[in-house]
């Protein structure tokens, strides 16, 4: 599941920072601000307003900075889910200063800078954390710092920085830059999506965050929790708060494999106030030719990275792994899997998360070593021709049977871009097409067909 | 709804005759045999075998000729259902007597032939009309003939001669030659789908007709109706006839619109015996660039054949078009419209009929004239590219709304590439694109966000 579910967004509060890249290099939260000022001066979609009982407020980030009103409230009332609508500090208000001083020109910047300093002081730690990301979190820093404990901050947290160490590897290996867009959603959150596109060795690379919260019906609260189960909630609403990092490699280069993985955790409160939460996610690889070495890496480093947590974790998320990406009217796996799992919620939050953050530690590994391997492999017409069909079946997985997808596209005022971000930039269907007997390509067929083991 | 929830078949029982065109002028069932000898020649999956009771059957053609047993009984107990598995004469002995010469040696081709033209004799007028067609029937000839007054037999010749029309049509104007897929639905029934793939005009067009029959589920019945009448079927099973015919054209010049309709008609028999008839079907343009004089002359040609049989068919079916091919999540219309029309039954079966067959013959006049008209335009790498973004929004369209379409692949044994024929030759999605402010395509997606009356 593509993670895609996440990308709910209010489309006309959308804002695009084209190649917001946060260089490693900047010591300051001046630097941080300058980097930010220039990427939003570039932003179509940026747009302020005043709201009463507001001095100003930015739709724009994903952040509202209100200096009246609610600013006195204690840190108490600031809830998580009411973080968008109270006073936002440190970061947060930076990036909504440098969006306003870009945009709005109703205040002096050094006037609001200092304030931002001062406010950023308080919270050095996750500030410096924030520094080495793809764009400032989805939600306040302040926020992410007094709740700098709770599950749903550790792990957006964690979701940046793999975001980042992702994005960074893709970078290098591919010599382009991502274009990062922060993108809001107006029931609640928001997401980053980094996007590579007809570049040096990538067709398209996506990588995406998403921190979204809000209300569920009960019948979409039982679509995200793939066993089902019924969850009662106040009126037939939940309260829920979902995020996750989704991404999709496509290379240009037929031999260079295709990669998706996505780590996710929901929580979704009942109508006693008790939590229901959980995690999944999954890695899996997408060849359009066999590599057998390329499969050991692979599994290999999933299967190690597993280990540490359940021994019955790689064979079991493994066969999910292949029975989740199956598109069945073909009869073929969309590729030669990986690891894939749902609603972990054992043996314990603190366990599940840990293992959580095994995996998308493995995510480097597993796919940055066979980008280089391959990457200046030569390859005939023939070869990419089959990796354009290969494609055109990836398109039917995705918008056939991913749970994200169809989650995403039947969500009213999701972020149609982020969720067709995982579609290549280009497929082919051409009819009744059937590798040649005794072929590379009939072999990779014979391989979807048959899930092997690879370990 | 692309009539493709009819391409219900067994692929193992599959026919591939290439380029299997009956000549206009053959005039004697001689030549008919001879073409069909021909194409059988190149039948790749093409197999015989031997039933008890029967002396030599064919399960290529879908059709089963038995010298022995059942041939005794009277044309009464000859039911359209079960009559895949009786005497089969004329015409469709024709085919399984070149598919038998061609392919397993038992017999002696002249031996057959004269018994052949014998039967056929009988069946004259109707064998007379299969000469135009692209392949025989996929009925046997002969039960065609006996139930030569039934809707299902005017219905199915209908749809051949409809598909035989266009298809030459097309052959015309682009220069090459269909290559037509028969194949078989072990269930009861079968296909002919005819394709061009990467021609000179056409980059992929389909032709394709199906007639199937066997049980639905009452749920698999409730989806085939689109206003979702609960049917009682006996122990919850309802027999059923479905056939139709159904195309897309995909064109290489982007200034040549793609054309999708679709034909088709309905039985159900409820528990009670009493049958549920209905019509469904339309005819829809998708171009890239908007042509005023184009949509004008698609439209008032549907328009003209609606107003024949009731004034307020065109008005209504082509608000139900706009609304059907609606790709939800893009706020879009697959294109510029046409008519679409599903569960007609009235006023009479008469009809009704009178005007799906007005509708089956602007299929010609609606399309050819645009093809002639832009085949030759000059375009740019860019228009190409808006095309190619254009075929995957298509792609979305039918993978993730068509309702044939997530019928036929929800419906194990389906012939997936029948479905799946409708989907371009390649296509495009680029993350965030967006045209120029007063561009041409900026224009098609104004038109797209906003569907206009053309006439």
């Amino acid at each position: 599941m593509a993670a895609l579910l996440l990308h709910s967004v209010n489309r006309s509060a959308q804002i695009t920072t084209k190649h917001c890249f946060i260089s490693h290099k900047v010591s300051t939260l001046a630097r941080l601000q300058d980097a930010h000022v220039a990427s939003f001066h570039n932003s179509a979609a940026h747009r302020w307003s005043s709201l009463p009982g507001a001095r100003w407020l930015s739709r724009g980030t994903g952040v509202r900075f209100m200096c009246q009103g609610t600013a006195g409230r204690p840190p108490a009332a600031r809830s998580r889910r009411g973080a968008a609508l109270v006073l936002a500090g440190a970061a947060a208000a930076a990036a909504a200063v440098v969006g306003f001083v870009a945009n709005a020109g109703h205040f002096q910047r050094a006037e609001m800078a200092s304030r931002v300093i001062q406010v950023a002081e308080q919270d050095n730690d996750i500030l410096e954390k924030c520094k080495g990301f793809m764009s400032l979190p989805v939600t306040d820093v302040q926020v992410l710092q007094q709740k700098k404990g709770e599950m749903c901050t550790r792990m957006e947290l964690l979701i940046m920085e793999t975001q980042a160490e992702f994005c960074r590897a893709l970078e290098k290996v591919d010599g382009g830059k991502f274009k990062a867009d922060r993108w809001q959603r107006k029931e609640g959150g928001g997401g980053i999506s980094c996007v590579i596109q007809d570049s040096n060795v990538f067709e398209k690379a996506g990588v995406s965050v998403s921190v979204v919260f809000g209300h569920l019906t009960e019948e979409a609260a039982k679509q995200m929790k793939s066993r089902g189960k019924v969850l009662k909630g106040k009126d037939g609403k939940l309260p829920f708060c979902a995020m996750g990092i989704s991404s999709v490699i496509h290379p240009k280069n037929p031999h260079v494999p295709t990669v998706h993985f996505n780590y996710r955790y929901f929580e979704i409160e009942e109508e006693d106030g008790s939590k229901q939460w959980w995690f999944g996610g999954g890695t899996d690889l997408t060849p359009t030719y066999l590599n057998e070495e390329d499969a050991f890496l692979f599994h290999n480093t999933l299967k190690e990275a597993c280990d540490k947590h359940h021994p019955q974790y790689y064979p079991d998320f493994k066969k999910w792994c292949d029975r989740y990406f199956y598109v069945r009217h073909r009869g073929e796996t969309r590729g030669i899997g990986g690891i894939f799992f749902d609603d972990l919620d054992s043996p314990s939050q603190e366990e599940a998360f840990s293992f959580i953050r095994s995996c998308t530690s493995t995510v480097v590994p597993c796919y940055i070593p066979l980008v280089y391997k391959h990457r200046n492999d030569a390859f005939t017409a023939e070869e990419k021709r089959w990796q354009q069909l290969r494609r055109g079946r990836y398109v039917e997985f995705n918008l056939v049977y991913d749970r994200g997808v169809k989650f995403g596209l039947a969500t009213p005022g999701s972020r149609i871009e982020s969720i067709l971000m995982s579609l290549p930039l280009t497929a082919k269907w051409e009819y009744t097409h059937e590798p040649e007997e005794g072929s590379r390509e009939a072999e990779m067929l014979e391989v979807l067909r048959t899930p092997r083991e690879w370990l």
